[in-house]
């Protein structure tokens, strides 16, 4: 149990910085100033908690803890540094995706187990675990006036979604928050690696 | 008063089912894949109200109960399948026009009550009521990197602005919801048609 | 401190008229119609404020007061005027920029006072408080389909940022909330007028 929070706590912190990497770097390209690269990386990497606790009526944890900001800006500052010293396009590489893997199966986790815990239906938890891992780049691309690109192409939310839907089956079957939460994060880890290495896609219908 | 509730428990299965095949075609013609096609569905269909619950803080409905979301889910499956199946274009064509207009009518009238009961200002019900019927697109259009056509064209919000002033007089001077909802959602619903018919447009000041 | 209390007032209205004027200008530029004229206004001199409210867990004041509703629409209505009949372009002039400096810092206050209140981190704070400044300009750049300016360019959201850092320096030397909101108003202010005469701008790193 104490092994299992320290691993989620872990895959959290890397989650963030990950997300905030990814959000800063987007805005460099886009030409935005510090403060927007700022914005950018803070909102990918927290967005998606803060936009959950919105819809449960909490003060988002983002706003009252000092972690995930710290975190979040350390993410920011490594994206610029990479940018600019090792002029290094971290785009599509493994060394990015990989982490940002991790952060989406940690996020998602933690989403499903808040949403379990608020009380709300089975499309309440996939709903809320959802956007708890894609919210913030959701916003992001909002900000940067583009159509968000896990509504557009790759299998990237829907790990979250398969991953909560696993977490919804498992907690109904055992009650057992640890087991059900492994379940989770394991399944999005997996199904996003795959996703990545077989570059999976959703049908469209245009 | 029971007949009431279930015309209007009614109307706003309509209203769900025929914003979420609006919403779904929107994204359907965008390119967007199967995952971008339901959000845009369900958020067209429930965003609305999610949005006037998060502003009169509750916890969305339609994270809580299974049949708004199910409801809008088989919404999105229908526009799917007469897009395919049937190669039916039904953007602007009436047996699409009249079911949005009574949903429109229906959730305005949802917004006014609701918004009523949060002990809100005047101007808080016209905003909350307006907000429950056309916020949901207003997303869905964020979502597509557009500007909502409610602000650009169409006498389609004002439908909502209008009805929910109606409801407010009513209830001031009657004192009795169900009168005052069934004034609102007649208002809503009689304009809306007419400004279909007549093809009625706001002034600009360009 | 009774005085005091009658400055931020006058500093609000003065802000809320000028911030809901920008906003309607912008849309009467875009083609927006009179809906989507007011909502940009509208949204512009309030649109921060709701978000700050939402993200404490307090229902909007817009929509509980008379005052603020009413005053953003003394706004809209002021702003078609000039450009209809004065045909006034008031975009960038010195008699607009100057009332928005002042409600920039107004506005920046009193979110600093309300986040202060709501027992949140230091980040909490210094967002809140910016969020309550640039955040109505944001939510209708991004209604017009645009990049938010102040992610952009210009040394906007920076004042309000560095305000607010100098309130949080402030109430925990001083404890002092009058001392602290008079410090931050100030540094606001003096900061943005600055920038507009020597027009700064961030860094960027593209």
């Amino acid at each position: 149990m104490e092994i299992t929070k320290e691993i989620f706590y872990i895959m959290n912190i890397i989650g963030i910085v990950a997300f905030a990497m990814t959000g800063s770097l987007k805005a460099i390209k886009e030409g935005l100033d510090l403060l927007g690269i700022t914005v950018l990386g803070v909102m990918t990497a927290l967005g998606g908690g803060i936009t959950r606790d919105l819809l449960i009526n909490t003060v988002p944890n983002a706003l009252k803890s000092l972690t995930d900001m710290s975190v979040a800006l350390l993410g920011v500052w490594l994206a610029i540094i990479i940018y600019k010293v090792a002029k290094g396009d971290i785009g599509n590489k493994y060394y990015i995706l990989i982490p940002d893997a991790i952060g989406l199966s940690a996020f998602t986790t933690t989403g499903a187990l808040i949403a379990y815990n608020a009380d709300v239906s089975f499309f309440g938890i996939v709903i809320l675990a959802t956007l708890t891992g894609v919210g913030g780049g959701i916003i992001s691309d909002l900000l940067l006036g583009k159509v968000p690109s896990v509504l557009r192409d790759d299998f990237y939310a829907s790990c979250s979604i398969i991953g909560s839907i696993g977490f919804y089956i498992t907690i109904t079957l055992t009650q057992d928050l640890t087991v059900s939460a492994i379940v989770c994060s394991l399944m999005v880890l997996m199904i996003r690696i795959v996703a990545i290495l077989y570059n999976w896609r959703l049908p469209k219908f245009q």
